[in-house]
């Protein structure tokens, strides 16, 4: 596909790399994006070790137009990605007056004591921009192109909806599918010939397992790029090479 | 925690980063390799780029004791783990004979064509180990600690499953969990004490969406480590400050 701005996701904890929990956040994160233009090309998931979260943020800050992260910005002891961050642009993790009061003010109407530990919500790396979501919720925050956000998702989407007018607007990516009763095998040398034909487009092809399988078709075709009118004829030809071997193809979407 | 044998696991295909497909492998993966012992200390998720590739499995498998891949190993010109993992390690990506004649028998049997496409299935990188499953499917295979697998799940988890006795076995990682009505600004002094005093054993703590969770409990506590006493000490702990603080919380599991 043509080049697009791209993003990278940091998903950060150990709760996702001992699968206790499944994460749901990169699904919704790269689709947003991608009705912004902008790609999501590389995800990684670290365990709550600063010095992994450091690397990670510095790896692929240099290397992509944006970083998302998710979760660890909480108040326990295992919430370190705040302080990580701020190690990762070699600035102090400071309190944010404006944060603070809000919060305080969150916690005083419910009579709630505000501890030194909630208190470490409030702080972010000296310079971040503060990204307000209008709610009582702990906002998220930005420092240069790293977005950084809750891992609840709830708590998650709202923060990136509050970051979407903070970045650039790249042509919307568009996808369309081809499902059908081929065989990988045998439909593999005309995606290959018509994948080469059209380099501005992506197609990537996924063998359905029957026994779990929503679809009822062997295999998943998917077309993406940003222009709908080549999207379309690469799915004719593709619907066209299925026909031709003698095996029903639809058009999905 | 302890120091325990690690894995890493790299996830290899566009439809994972753009939302198109969950990834639900990385969980059974995680879960799987506990039992034995052996925990999963990173995860990354890249393009169909064969430079991407390459790169992630290079730094992975030198820092990690074990990396296990899915994807990429089908037919189609998007499918290129095995060139890439081949390239890696700087050996040929080359024609596996049991595999080619398995497939053949198979497909014969069925009088279905194997075509030029299909046959790069029975290629793996030179000087690799394949894994048999035991069916008629394309088997998995290792070249040195890396394991590459398939990434339609049902086939994964056999190809897993077929790997495991080539690991070394740890002590199994077990679990525990709290739930409480608590907020976390109020637990996390008391947690961060339980969690110093106990450096054996790694406690994660987990606000849950209340409108989206299934937990009817605010808070979930997780405490992982290999000795159940342990385990069962720290939980035990984490209910008495909950408790003090005037809070309900019971043990989960």
């Amino acid at each position: 596909m043509k080049e697009t701005l791209s993003a990278a996701v940091l998903l950060i904890g150990d709760e996702l790399l001992s699968g206790s929990i499944q994460d749901v956040n990169l699904a919704h994160i790269a689709k947003t994006l991608e009705q912004q233009g902008i790609r999501v090309r590389e995800t990684r998931i670290v365990p709550d070790i600063e010095d992994e979260i450091v690397a990670a943020v510095n790896h692929l800050r240099k290397k992509y137009h944006y970083v998302f992260t998710t979760g660890g910005i909480g108040p326990t002891h295992d919430d370190i990605t705040s302080d990580s961050i701020a190690k990762a642009f070699g600035v102090k993790n400071v309190i944010q007056q404006s944060v603070f009061d809000l919060f305080k003010s969150y916690l005083d109407a419910k009579g709630l004591e505000f501890t030194t530990a909630a208190q470490r919500m409030a702080y972010a790396p000296e310079g971040a921009e503060i990204i307000e979501t209008g709610g009582s919720a702990i906002p998220g925050y930005r420092v240069e192109n790293v977005f950084v956000m809750a891992g609840v998702p709830r708590i998650m989407q709202t923060m990136l909806e509050a970051s979407l007018d903070r970045l650039e607007v790249g042509s919307a990516i568009l996808n369309s599918a081809v499902h059908a009763n081929v065989r990988e095998g045998e439909i593999a040398k005309d995606l290959q010939e018509i994948q080469d034909a059209h380099p501005n487009v992506d197609i990537g092809s996924y063998p359905q397992d029957r026994a779990t399988s929503q679809i009822k078709y062997s295999v998943v075709m998917v077309v993406r790029g940003v222009d709908q009118q080549e999207i379309d004829a690469v799915c004719e030809k593709i619907l066209a090479a299925c026909t031709a071997l003698g095996h029903k193809a639809v058009l999905a979407n």
